[in-house]
């Protein structure tokens, strides 16, 4: 296996040869001055006065609904941290690539010069027009949480919050297959969720819809519980209300005794030791999903005593990433017209990512479909079609 | 020839088969796992360490410098008028389509949901990070003028104003051809300019630094003169003290009496009259520039006595359109790594744009290259050299 410097090294190489990694397309083969005269003047100038004189041909006549903005203030970019907009910019073009590659969606990456949330919110705002989406990626929480809720507000489109909504639906997609192979009821298995930023609080929000009984999550200051003073926002509020019900106190170490499932999306590599795994309960599932170096490392993990681990790296099994679901997910979205993203579209999204391996082909490696697996689209588009113009 | 009515009805056409005309691409041929590694994680999260710890490496190891954001807010599309965002997004399309065709450079439309001026130039310096540059289109005069010069003080990527500056190029470089044509000399030919919007203002004054000394701008008031008072904007008074020195009064029929050059840019179709025409010197050259629909038919400008006729259309000879200039000057500027552009940079722009015709190619009907000569690119970037960093 290559290690992540080895592949980081080539990958500057590769970003240095290309100067960036997207560039922009066309959807007609041929562009003769027969086409240029349809697409720009003076053909044009009726398509314009047509969107004009019936407004929802913008949808029809436009790329506008296929169009994402992918937009981020550099604060939270990967494991990084905050490291601002212009180096974000890799990220974002790789996610855009993503995007086209597998759900043929023209996302770009809106870099964003400013970390304040009222002049984010502004800027996403006057830019809507363009998009058929919005994609907030890697802004640090809880002020994204502050301004996804805001978006839902001021503008028609929906808003998609990756860190939030795409990890949710992964990680439950895969934690519905993993209690499956070891054979554990997810209602009454005890979960760790280590991480209250967007991630986290997705994660436990998804999970408690899914029906999860007994959840914990913890961040630096270690459980959170209802009635904690110390390091709490307001959602953090929310997730002291809904999990952890026995009021559990502890640090991370404490309350992994007897876990049936860790979920790590901490931002923090090698949070995890073998001597905390050692402590979880039989068959324990650990889920270590911080990119780029996951919060402890599958081989000791394994070696500790965890019987199905994964990661969000594509150098191991069980590659618990966004990846599989941003692009679908948001192709079935806006082909479905949904205009607001909420638990239940999710839980149908997660299911659907799970039943995508059939059962008989589920065991410790294999929890959760590659994300080139050919009908991811059809089974999330499928399961959404309920949620049509929503 | 196929009439604008029909080919804008085929252009609908187009339109909504394709559901619009952009769609994202990317550099690299293969995508396979090995690639998605190097292009996501883990391995874009040493490019991004890589941008952060060099900052200037943004420009070499992401696809910033190759990005163009192509701002309108609607307000004066084409000859449409202020029509809004929504129905701007296909002119804004078709120019990116027509930057990645003739320059290879990655333009996207952003199509802004607010007309104030003030949240206009938050929003583009928010999104700065994400560009090279920014391509200011469509929006309505004279508030752009002061978005434009406002934006040049805030962000540091060159901010192209294509009503301006392209059109100026464009017309200037069909102007030094067609003087050379009808034999007459562009410092004392009387040269009448209908319209005092963004392209009136910017030609006017690239003629005046290419040594045009006769020169008469004309609006819905009139004759622009020192010392007018109604209808007056800051920018109709830097107008009024450069040109016009008589201080000629009048309506556009009495001031092109005896005019040997007409360039309309007005945005009102059918605004000259054969009668008006009939009413120039010798040897005219009517420039009809307003898109769909020019100021005057060319044929009834030439039935009235004009020599040379040219439109902004690609229906007829002398396409004195700015899609012939602004793919190519902008690839220069961003290869060049030009911060501001100025009238020597427009200036140099337009002599290399005509002499992109041999002297000996030139007639009535050939004053102007084609958008797809392949000589533009390289006659633009090697006039810019001298502007390296600028």
């Amino acid at each position: 296996m290559t290690s992540t410097q080895e592949i980081g090294k080539k990958s500057i190489e590769f970003h240095k040869k290309l100067r960036g990694t997207i560039l922009l397309g066309r959807k007609m083969h041929k562009l003769s001055t027969k086409e240029i005269q349809l697409i720009y003047t003076p053909g044009v100038a009726a398509v314009s006065k047509e969107v004009y004189d019936h407004p929802e041909k913008k949808f029809t006549l436009t790329s506008k609904r296929n169009n994402v903005a992918i937009v981020t203030d550099g604060t939270r970019i990967l494991g990084l941290g905050n490291i601002g907009p212009y180096a974000a910019m890799p990220v974002m073009e790789g996610k855009a690539i993503l995007y086209k590659q597998y759900a043929g969606i023209t996302a770009f990456p809106i870099c964003l010069g400013t970390t304040d949330k009222d002049k984010i919110i502004d800027a996403i705002v006057a830019i809507e027009p363009s998009f058929g989406a919005i994609n907030l990626e890697d802004i640090e929480s809880p002020k994204v949480l502050d301004i996804s809720k805001e978006l839902g507000k001021k503008i028609p489109i929906p808003v998609f919050h990756d860190d939030r909504h795409g990890t949710s639906v992964v990680a439950l997609a895969a934690l519905l297959n993993a209690s499956r192979v070891v054979k554990k009821s997810l209602a009454t298995s005890k979960i760790i969720i280590a991480g209250a930023g967007s991630a986290g609080i997705g994660i436990a929000e998804l999970l408690r819809f899914a029906g999860c009984k007994n959840m914990i999550v913890t961040d630096s200051s270690g459980a959170i519980y209802k009635g904690r003073r110390e390091n709490m926002t307001r959602y953090k509020k929310e997730i002291a209300a809904s999990t952890n019900q026995k009021r559990t106190r502890g640090s991370l170490e404490e309350v992994m005794v007897d876990a049936d499932v860790f979920i790590g999306v901490s931002g923090i590599r090698n949070l995890a030791t073998g001597e905390i795994i050692s402590k979880m309960a039989s068959n324990s599932i650990v889920f270590a999903l911080t990119n780029p170096e996951p919060e402890i490392n599958p081989v000791i993990a394994k070696k500790a005593g965890a019987k199905i681990v994964a990661t969000g790296s594509y150098q191991f099994h069980n590659r618990v990433n966004n990846a599989l679901v941003f692009p679908y997910l948001m192709r079935a979205i806006l082909d479905h017209q949904i205009s607001k993203i909420d638990v239940k579209i999710l839980y149908a999204a997660a299911v659907a990512v799970a039943n995508t391996i059939p059962r008989d082909k589920l065991h410790v490696n294999n929890i959760i479909p590659d994300v080139g697996n050919n009908r991811l689209q059809h089974n999330i588009t499928h399961a959404l079609k309920k949620f049509y113009k929503k």
